[in-house]
Parts: structure tokens; C-alpha cells; sequence
């Protein structure tokens, strides 16, 4: 897939929570893997604009809202976007991040939604009854939810990003989407670099099962640019903010998850 | 916004479980609008290729699956996509449902994402813990789910939409993007009129303050392809098997919900 080489009239602002990678990353992750420029605004000191006080402007009932519900938000000019799968489905072809044929981007454009399902998913082991709580105040529901996210619903998603590595087969087996790498696979390599931060012994239980998806986790870790920015102080870690939480109480063993709970399954 | 008046050269198959409105619904709803032809496959009798069956087909260890997750899937000749809002995405243009430009495009997904955000927040009232489980199963949990749904999230979420009415000046705040009826004035009708069988004494309390989305469903209920489509047979009822259920327990006051629950806010 070929990259549109003129740079764009103006510079991609991304605004995201700081200190977290979150929903943000899977976005800041397709501009360092493609090299291209970007202001990652709130991590700027406030006198330069920055600063969660950026963000704020841009949500509702802030003074520069223009229909953001949510943050990550994209600018571009005049354009302003938010929604994550939204903003990587409009950077994408700008970045050569997807094929660019319709077929090609729809279907990325599904498995890149059935991955934020998976992380939303994942985010509700640690908040099932409510974000505006905290952890400790949902714990019990936390390890229920957990049990039945480790035990069953981790594994079918797994699974079916493994068979879509499978039967991509003219890849021989190395993408999500086309016979290049594309942003699913960015943030598929996300995604399980997350779960395995948030579920180290489920993730490791898991691993014999899914080799093609790890062995493409670790193909984009190893990527000149995205090592670089790993390694970087651009790249937030991960921590008890974000999507990704590692409470060692909700890393179950996923053969034995649901029981040890007390769990069933209808 | 024109509509593409050729046919397509094969029918629009969309495969959704028969019995409920649920995700489904949303495409069904943008296909009726348009008044153009598709086929409701698992609603035909087995006898015809309908049935649950033929949407099982089409899922993962099924003979002709080709990279769905869930359902609704949509087939177009070869094509066969999923996710509820790809699907709207990739139709919406045929079908004349959001103006042509990219910047109105990338709007319509953001919001249409913003809407199945919530769809899947009031979804979540009723299993916070498992999709594996019943309701009976995790009612205590179901209960203060909805407590801070109807407390905090739903007033968020409705306010957030009228906002985007009102400053939507150039439709004289009648639509959500754009100067004509777009998929998403559709998906928003449905999420509405869903919120309003699940929870009648929430949204009843909360329609004075969105008297724009209150004249946006009701507009759209008496389009007269909208009508005609609610007035048939095609249209499943809400029942308590789809997204939207009727659980009185769960429709509580948003001014006393999370006072009556025990329930604080952080």
C-alpha cells in the first residue's frame, strides 16, 4: 500500500489524557509506526497549550467544542474528530496504514471495532458497574465479571483474531488485513501487549493456542519505529489508570476461572 | 443528498437473529427509510435457507464463515461484512443516507459510535457481569448498574445528543449531521425509542430537556416508509430477549437513582 508522501497542510494534533495510554495509544501508535509527525498536545506544558486543560476546551461545555463526547480527539485545521476506530479509519489511508480499496477498509474497519470491543470488555473486569467509581468500590462484581472474561469471552476473542491471521493465508499468515501491515495490526499488537500487562497468567495459559498473533505482536514490537518509541519517553506506561490494570485478585486461570468463582455459564 | 438509483447487481442479505430488534435493527431500520430491497434471511423459513441456521453459517466454526464475529453480517454478492456500524457506514452512501463529503462521513461514523456507545451501556443495565448468564442471574449487580446509568450516564449521553442538534443551526437543529435525514437521525430514533420501552419513567423525566431528539423521533416515526415498516410484521417487538428490555426494577428515578441505591459518585 502505497503512503501519501505531501505532508498535510496542517500538523495532526492528537489530544489524549497524558499520563495514560488508554484509548489514545492505539492512535499514537499508528503515527510513530508510520513516522509521521504529530503533536501529542496534552503532554505539552499547559503555558504551551497543553496539559489535560487542552483537552477539557475540546469536550462539552468546553469552550472549543465542536461534538467531541470523549476523548481521544483528533485536529486536523478545521477538522476535528474523536471516537478512536473513527479517527484510525480517517488516518489510515493518509498514513498507508490500509489497503486502498472498500472492500479492504470496511473490513478492517470491523475487525479494528470487534478489538474495541474486546477492550471495552477487558476495561469492565475492573469497572462492571459504573466508570464514575472506583475500583474498590466494584471489587466483588469485578472478580465476577473477570472470571467470566478470562474464562470464556478472552478466549473466543483470541481465537477469532488467531483464525483471521489463518485464513489471510496469501500474508502467509502475518496480517489482519491485506499483505502489508495496517493499523488492525497495530492494534491487535496493542490489545495483547495490554492483556498481558493486565492478565499475565491468563495471557500466558492462552499463548500456546494463538501463535500466529503473538508471532505478529512481536513482529510490530520489533518494527525500527515502534521500538524506538517504545523505548521512548513518548509512550506512557501502563499503570492502575488506564484500560489495562493489573489487579493480580482478577488474573484467573482461565481453565478454572468460572468454577473457582462459583461461577456457571448458561 | 442523492441516492445511487442503480441496483445493486445482488441483493442486500442481512442475517440477524429473527426474534428481536437488537443490534439488527439499526441496519433493518436504514434499509426500510431508504425503501430499498434486502432480504432478512434468518427471518425466511429453514425450508428457504432462513433461520438461526443461516446466521450460525456465517459465524466462527461455521461452513461459510468468512470473518464475522457476531451478527448482524450483511452480504453483498462476495462481500460480507459485520459490526453494526460498518455496516451502516459502507450502506449509508448507497442508500442516501449521509451527504457524500469525507468530512460529514467521518462525523456520521463518530456520532453513529457515540450511539452504539450507549446502546451498549443500556444493554450492560441488565448484564453487568456476563452475556453467558440470565438477568435472574445478576440482578443485585443489574440493579446498581442501572442506578448510575440512570443517575449519571443516561443524562450525559441525552444531553450530549441535543447539544448536537442545537448546534446543528443550519438543519434548524433537525438533524444530526448534515441538512437531510442521515443513518444516524435513524439510529438515534431507535436508541430513543428503545431507551423509552426499557426505561418509560428515566426518559419520561428527561424529555423536557431534549426537546429537539423528542421532534427528531418523533419526525422519523412518521416518515411514511418508517411508519408503514413499524405498522408491519418485519419490525420484531421490543421484548426482554433484546437489548432494550422492560425490567421495572431498573427504570428508576435519575434524580433519587443513585440516592435510593446506596450509590455515590466519585
Amino acid at each position: 500500500m502505497t503512503r501519501d508522501e505531501t505532508s498535510p497542510q496542517h500538523p495532526y494534533e492528537l489530544f489524549y489524557w497524558p499520563s495514560i495510554q488508554g484509548r489514545g495509544e492505539f492512535i499514537r501508535l499508528a503515527f510513530e509506526a508510520a513516522g509521521a509527525p504529530y503533536v501529542d498536545v496534552a503532554r505539552l506544558p499547559e503555558a504551551k497549550g497543553g496539559g489535560a486543560r487542552a483537552i477539557m476546551a475540546l469536550l462539552p461545555g468546553g469552550a472549543a467544542w465542536t461534538g467531541a463526547f470523549a476523548p481521544p480527539i483528533l485536529r486536523v485545521g478545521d477538522l476535528v474528530l474523536s471516537q478512536t476506530v473513527n479517527i484510525l479509519s480517517f488516518l489510515a489511508p493518509r498514513l498507508g496504514l490500509v489497503p486502498r480499496d472498500e472492500a479492504s477498509r470496511a473490513r478492517a474497519l470491523q475487525i479494528s471495532l470487534t478489538l474495541a470491543d474486546l477492550v471495552t470488555e477487558a476495561h469492565d473486569t475492573h469497572h462492571p458497574i459504573a466508570t464514575g467509581l472506583y475500583y474498590e468500590d466494584q471489587r466483588p462484581e469485578a472478580h465476577r465479571r473477570a472470571a467470566h472474561f478470562v474464562g470464556t469471552r478472552l478466549r473466543k476473542f483470541l481465537l477469532y483474531f488467531e483464525r483471521l491471521l489463518e485464513t489471510n493465508t496469501e500474508s502467509g499468515g502475518e496480517h489482519l488485513v491485506g499483505l502489508e501491515l495496517s493499523y488492525v495490526d497495530l492494534s491487535l499488537f496493542q490489545t495483547l501487549t495490554g492483556l498481558a500487562y493486565a492478565f499475565p497468567k491468563a495471557m500466558a495459559a492462552f499463548e500456546a493456542q494463538i501463535p500466529l498473533s503473538i508471532a505478529l505482536r512481536d513482529r510490530v514490537a520489533a518494527l525500527p519505529r515502534v521500538a524506538a518509541y517504545i523505548a521512548s519517553e513518548r509512550r506512557p506506561p501502563f499503570n492502575e489508570s488506564g484500560i489495562f490494570r493489573r489487579y493480580p485478585e482478577l488474573d484467573l486461570d482461565p481453565a478454572t476461572a468460572l468454577e473457582a468463582a462459583g461461577e456457571k455459564s448458561k
